[in-house]
């Protein structure tokens, strides 16, 4: 039975992103409305992202009154600044008195002083003050992610009392899936599902529906340990507790989804040693910035392993075939101990390892290394044998094989691990330190052993 | 104001892991029991995994009788079928029994036969016949990630009838977040939020409650394009449609979280030339398998790049600072390379690189690698300049970076975009041709440059 959609269901048919760049082209908004009006919110954004800075100039000035909260809270950062400076101020204040409170933290907390004042400004008193509550909390942190707008009730409450609260009032939040019951000092004390209520009769209390899995998350946790909670614990919502353990705001499941995301993508890109700023929008010169730094670490770090090969220029002289076959053992050093150091940073990044097994993935690594630097020592061995007729240099490059693929693998498994205790993120320098260590030692231990044993 | 909490909040205290073990150790299961009785189900899944093979069959022999649906369904797939093994026939039976169909049919995808048929048979007939629909859909797919436990609605329904359905129902799924509403014919039209549910009268009908968000997802789906629209969307659930657009069941937000959370893993693990199915718990053999055959086509790779030196033998012999510096051009391009392929593969993986931005990314890309080159073109002339007292040789060096530079901006985009085109994964083989490439240019570019000029 063959699929019945096409692959990519879920991106915008490619027809219709044409109509829409001939739309652009010819300068005409009502068409432009037309064909954007049935899209989501999301995908509206997407199409922002991928035009270039005219481009989105035009776009703007046939499609600016349209950008509604949802758009606005959509739009990636880094052209977030951007879109907001061609908004007229009417539009900019409409679309964020429809936000929730933790879209607009999100989108004022990279903003200046001014920009900032004038979007809180458009906030009514009691949303512009759950907004500066947020932005009391550090970077990164529940407090940020957090939205104020709760539905809470007594936990002496009954089912009945819920539901004729939720029908006479007004003001609910667009989407909730739980109720949090709380003390009269606004302690969260349990919370109750929503199926679970309406599959109860009226004078069942809600205390009795209370979920197990109850749990609250301090508005100072790292945003990246309330994914991972999320995601551990299959939370859909969970309240937020200031230090006094007081209910200040909830965090949803796509809040943390969204966190996750962005961690991975942090992970994936620093250990490229990629800025993790990194965005498809970016320009020349942006790009050139994060990634200029990274490159010079490696140039000195690459200069220091040509010192090691500067020491040992006479043999290279004499056996020239040493220079042939030292990018060999090098190489493959780098690429056994970035396969150890990203499978370390990984198990780091996701709580797998831990007090409890580190010692025995280490002794595990290290067997790895050694087997690997055996089997490669052997075919290196093999190969070396018959290109140069050589067996002593044979024996040569397989001894170093063997050490370097071992020093490789405690490498790749001890730096991420000391990076960690010692606070710096795994993800970021891991790299550079391992590669530095396998070309050093590679280097080394080849040429070291060929001026010991040919000469 | 400091964080009120430790710092990992969400991990097991370590004294509370070494209770465990020394329950373990000393055989008392009555302790183990309390240790283990106020911990989450995943909590316990960690642990278990964590232990070492013989760790693990010393846990279960005192704890197997305790192990529940909850927990089977956090255990990772690495460790589960020697789990599956150690539980007495009846406790998996009663296990199996409680779980979702989607954990069911997670847990006997992977399994053998005559295995898959003894966890079937503990199941009821329908529960059966929902899991042994599932296991039609391919793998990977929308069908088997779903549960067939939906709770739907006639599409006239009122909020009273809703309620007095639900209020009567014995059974309902554990948690659900919408009512799907459905015509006699089963078609999903539309879903309403049981929030809003809750805040209206009895006498509305379901239907003018319906989100305007409604999607539903082929079964056919793959589960990565499935967790894209949930991450895209804020979607919390989604009806899932066979090909005839009948529903056939519903996909929840943690299920796409944690598929998220896989997806991501395997992408980091493919960059790194590590076998995606790489997990913590693997023992030396294991890990072994996954890494040797990449190691394997990295020596290839790397004796590829040394043909070229080898071309260049007699070169190096007259001028042996040109074996010191050549792998600094290599090692440059390759990080160079290594940097756009990655932000490359993600923003393919993310969607946000697609027909529209291509042609702008690779220009962005090529104008970034000649930069780049051109910086450090300067920088190392004025290095080798300095270090061999050579202008030619300065020269040379500087010629071969900005040549080799460009080519890796070129080699990190356009590789990846084509193994893409191909349907091939670009996470997994790009980096390999990518640092082929950079390794053979640069030091074709150096060596050949230095044997014309120099020589």
């Amino acid at each position: 039975m063959p699929p019945e959609r096409e692959e990519d269901e879920f991106l915008p048919r490619r027809e219709l992103l044409e109509q829409i760049d001939t739309a652009i082209e010819a300068g005409d908004a009502a068409r432009l409305n037309e064909l954007l009006e049935p899209m989501h919110a999301a995908d509206i954004a997407d199409i922002i992202e991928r035009l270039d800075a005219s481009g989105r100039r035009d776009f703007l000035a046939l499609y600016s009154g349209e950008i509604d909260g949802e758009i606005l809270s959509e739009i990636d950062e880094s052209i977030r600044e951007e879109v907001l400076e061609q908004l007229p101020p009417e539009v900019l204040a409409e679309a964020v008195r429809e936000m929730d409170s933790d879209d607009v933290v999100d989108l004022v907390e990279d903003l200046d002083e001014p920009e900032r004042a004038e979007i809180l400004a458009a906030l009514d008193d009691s949303d512009r003050a759950a907004v500066q509550q947020s932005l009391t909390y550090p970077e990164y942190s529940a407090g940020r992610l957090m939205q104020s707008e709760v539905v809470t009730a007594p936990e002496h409450w009954t089912v009945g009392d819920m539901i004729d609260f939720l029908r006479a009032e007004e003001w609910l939040p667009e989407q909730f899936y739980h109720v949090i019951l709380v003390d009269p000092r606004r302690h969260p004390v349990g919370y109750v599902q929503l199926g679970r209520m309406l599959a109860s009769r009226r004078d069942v209390t809600l205390n009795e529906l209370s979920e197990e899995s109850f749990r609250t998350i301090s508005a100072y946790a790292d945003e990246g340990d309330v994914a991972y909670a999320f995601n551990q614990y299959h939370l859909i919502s969970a309240p937020v507790v200031d230090k006094d353990d007081r209910l200040v705001g909830v965090i949803t499941i796509d809040d943390a989804m969204s966190v996750l995301d962005e961690e991975h993508e942090e992970d994936i890109l620093r250990l490229a040693g990629v800025g993790e700023e990194s965005a498809i929008t970016d320009t020349v010169i942006e790009t050139l910035r994060q990634r200029l730094p990274w490159l010079m670490v490696n140039l000195v770090t690459a200069i220091v392993a040509s010192l090691v090969i500067a020491v040992f220029e006479t043999t290279i002289q004499q056996i020239v075939a040493l220079a042939v076959l030292m990018p060999i053992v090098a190489s493959m050093g780098g690429n056994a101990g970035t396969q150890t150091l990203t499978v370390a940073v990984r198990a780091l990044a996701t709580k797998s390892l831990t007090g409890g097994n580190v010692w025995r993935v280490v002794k595990r690594e290290a067997a790895v290394g050694v087997l690997n630097g055996l089997a490669f020592a052997v075919v290196m061995g093999v190969v070396a044998w018959i290109w140069f007729d050589g067996m002593s240099l044979a024996a040569v490059i397989g001894i170093a094989m063997i050490i370097n693929l071992a020093i490789a693998a405690l490498a790749g498994i001890l730096i991420p691990l000391t990076l960690e205790k010692l606070g710096a993120d795994p993800a970021l320098a891991s790299g550079t330190f391992v590669t530095t260590v396998t070309d050093v030692v590679g280097f080394f231990a080849f040429l070291g052993l060929a001026s010991a044993v040919l000469l």
